[in-house]
C-alpha cells in the first residue's frame, strides 16, 4: 500500500479539520502550513502525525480555536502574549509577528508567551524572520519528559530552541534541536520498529542508561543532551532549563514538571502555577548591527568554510544547520510525503469524526 | 609549599601588573576583578593562571592598554562595540553597560563586539545585570580549537554562552557553559596530572575518538557537546556555530578559524576577516515581561522544585546552574585561593619583568 500524499492532499486535510474545530480562515490555513512544513522538512512527528492529538485536545476543551490572542504587556522591544488557550501552531506565528514589528522599530523584538499550546516546528517560527532580513529566536519549554543531571524525576520537556540565520547566496544558517541527547520523535521511531536505542539516550526510573527505547513508558526519562555527567549532561539541562525559564517563568505560563501533557488522557496537573505552555520567540535586525550586504557577504564565508572542511574519512562532509530538511523539503515539494501506516489509520479516524473526505 | 593566597593578594598583584602594562585606574581594576571573579569561583583556568598570557599578548602588542572603545553602530536596543584591541576584561563589561541601559530604556539591550580579546568568564559579565533585577546573557568565539561533527579541521572555539537570571530568596539561576563537551581548561588539568580523558572529550587528527589528554596539541580537536553524531554532537555544534555568528559575524569581529589566537607565540591569520575576537551580550528587564515579584516568586518556586527533586541512588541532590560556583566563591573568599605550582611560577616571573613585588 503507498502512504505516499501529495503536499495538497495533507494541507487541505488539516485545513478542514482545523475548519472543523472552528478556526477562522486564515487561522486553518497557518496552522495547516506551520505542520506541513514540518511533513515537508522530514519532521514527520510534528506533522499531520500530530493533527489527532491537536483534535483530541480540543476535544477535551484544552484548545481554543478562536482565540482572542492579546498583547497584556509591552515595552519598545518586549511583549508578553495570552493565547487565550489558542493552537500553538497559530499563537506562536502571531508572536513572532509582534517580535518582527518590534525589530522593524528599535532593532529587536522578544515577546513571551503563555497560555498556549504545542507549536509545532520551532524553525517555523524563527524562519519568519529571514525574509525580513532579521534573524530569528524560537524555543518553547514541553510537558515533562526529561530528567535532570542526577535526577529519577521527569521536570523538563525536550525544550527545543530554533536558531535562523539569514545569509546571501548561500541558504540560511537553521539550527533547530530539542535539548535532549535525542528528540521523542527520533524514539518513536525506534518504538515502532521495536529497535533498541543507543545508551544515553534513555534512562530507567532508576535512573540508569538503559537501551530500551519504551524506558519513559516504564517510568524512566530523556536524558539531557550531554548523555552522562562526564560528557556534559549538566549543560544540556542547563539548556532545557534556560529554555523552560524564558518559556514559562518570564511569561506566566506554566514550567518544569507543571507544564500540561500533550495527550487529552493525561490530565494537566492540578495545582498549576500559569496558563498553559510557554514559548519565546525573538527577531533581530541583521541591520541593527551591520549592513545587510556586509553580513550576508560573511555568512556566505563562513558557510562556505565550513562546508569546505576536512572530513574524517568515511563521513559525509560538514553538515550546515539546515542544509539536511531543506534537501528534504525540495525532494517532498515533488515527490510527496510518505506516511507512517499508523499515521494514515490515525488521519482516515479523524476524517470520520469530523466528516472529512481523506 | 603552600600555594594559598588571598583574593586581596592576587588582586593586588594583578592590579599593579594591569597598570604597569598602562591600563587606566579603572580599567586595571575592573580587569583584576573580573580574574580573581573566576578564581574566587574555582574557575582556575580563567583567572590570574591566564595573566602572564595577557602580558604576553600586550607585549606583542595585540592588546591596547588604554582602548578608545566606541559603538560604531547602535538603534534602541542594540549596538556595535569596536574594542580598540582592548583587554576582553575590560570591552566586555563595557558592552554589558551599554546594553543594560539599553534594556533601561527600552527594555532590553544587545551589544555586538568587535576587535576584543579573551574576556575571562562569561558569567562576570552577564551576572552584571542581577542587581538590575535584569536577565543577562554573555557569549564569545575564541580560538579554534573545536572539529564540527565529520570533521577532522578545528574550526571553532570552545565558545561558551552563559544565562544569567536573577530570583528572590533563592541565589540567582547562573548557567555558564562551554559549548564542548568538556572545557578545554578541564583538560589542562589531565594533562598536569598526566591523567587519560574519558573518550569523547577529544579526538585524534584523524577525528577518531581518543583518550590522550594532550591529542589537541599533537593535532587533533576539541569535540562539540554531545559527543558524536548519535549523541547529539551535531546539536553542540550548532551552539557553538551560533555563539560564533552572534560573536564573529555579527560584530564584524574574526570567526570560525579566522579567530586569533590567545597565545603569543602563534600570530594570527594572515587574512583576517574582521578585526580582533567577537562577544556578544545582552540584558533584558524582567519587568519588560512581568511584574519582578511575580517573577522573582516563581524563580523560587522553579528552584526549590528542581532543589528537592529525587535523586538516582548514591548520586548527589540536582544542582541549580551556579551553585557550584557561589559555594566555591564562599569558600574561597575565607579560606584563600589556591594556585597550582605551575601559575605561582608563572606570576613569579612576570612579577620580576614587569617589576611588581609578588
Amino acid at each position: 500500500m503507498d502512504n505516499t500524499y501529495t503536499e495538497k492532499q495533507l494541507r487541505d486535510f488539516a485545513y478542514r479539520i482545523f475548519r472543523k474545530m472552528g478556526c477562522i480562515e486564515p487561522d486553518a490555513q497557518l496552522a495547516a502550513d506551520v505542520l506541513l512544513r514540518a511533513d515537508l522538512r522530514g519532521v514527520d512527528s510534528h506533522g499531520v502525525a500530530r493533527l489527532s492529538g491537536y483534535v483530541r485536545l480540543w476535544e477535551a476543551e484544552r484548545i481554543n480555536a478562536k482565540p482572542a490572542i492579546k498583547i497584556i504587556h509591552e515595552t519598545p522591544s518586549t511583549a508578553v502574549v495570552d493565547g487565550d488557550k489558542g493552537l500553538g501552531l497559530v499563537v506562536a506565528p502571531h508572536a513572532m509577528n509582534i517580535a518582527i514589528e518590534k525589530a522593524h522599530k528599535c532593532g529587536t523584538g522578544w515577546v513571551a508567551v503563555k497560555n498556549s499550546n504545542h507549536f509545532g516546528i520551532a524553525g517555523y517560527h524563527s524562519m519568519m524572520a529571514l525574509p525580513h532580513n532579521m534573524i530569528g529566536l524560537s524555543m518553547t519549554n514541553a510537558s515533562p519528559l526529561v530528567a535532570p543531571t542526577f535526577s529519577t524525576e521527569r521536570l523538563l520537556g525536550t525544550n527545543p530552541i530554533c536558531v535562523a540565520i539569514p545569509a546571501g547566496k548561500q541558504p540560511p544558517f537553521v539550527a533547530d534541536f530539542a535539548t535532549t541527547t535525542a528528540a521523542n520523535g527520533k524514539l518513536e521511531i525506534l518504538q515502532r520498529k521495536n529497535e533498541e536505542a543507543p545508551l544515553g539516550w534513555v534512562q530507567t526510573k532508576e535512573g540508569k542508561s538503559t537501551t530500551n527505547a519504551h524506558g519513559v513508558k516504564e517510568g524512566g526519562a530523556l536524558i539531557p543532551l550531554g548523555s552522562d555527567r562526564e560528557h556534559g549532561s549538566h549543560k544540556g539541562y542547563s539548556l532545557g532549563a534556560w529554555v523552560d525559564i524564558f518559556s514559562g517563568v518570564l511569561s506566566g505560563a506554566n514550567y518544569g514538571p507543571w507544564v500540561p501533557p500533550f495527550v487529552s488522557f493525561l490530565a494537566p496537573p492540578a495545582d498549576p502555577v500559569g496558563e498553559g505552555i510557554g514559548h519565546f520567540v525573538g527577531a533581530m535586525r541583521v541591520d541593527a548591527f551591520r549592513s545587510v550586504e556586509d553580513f550576508k557577504h560573511h555568512m556566505d564565508n563562513w558557510i562556505s568554510r565550513f562546508r569546505k572542511a576536512k572530513t574524517v574519512a568515511g563521513q559525509p562532509g560538514v553538515v550546515i544547520p539546515g542544509d539536511p530538511e531543506r534537501e528534504q523539503e525540495k525532494i517532498r515539494a515533488k515527490e510527496g510525503i510518505p506516511l507512517n501506516g499508523k499515521v494514515v489509520e490515525d488521519l482516515q479516524e479523524i476524517a470520520k469524526k469530523m466528516q472529512v473526505p481523506f
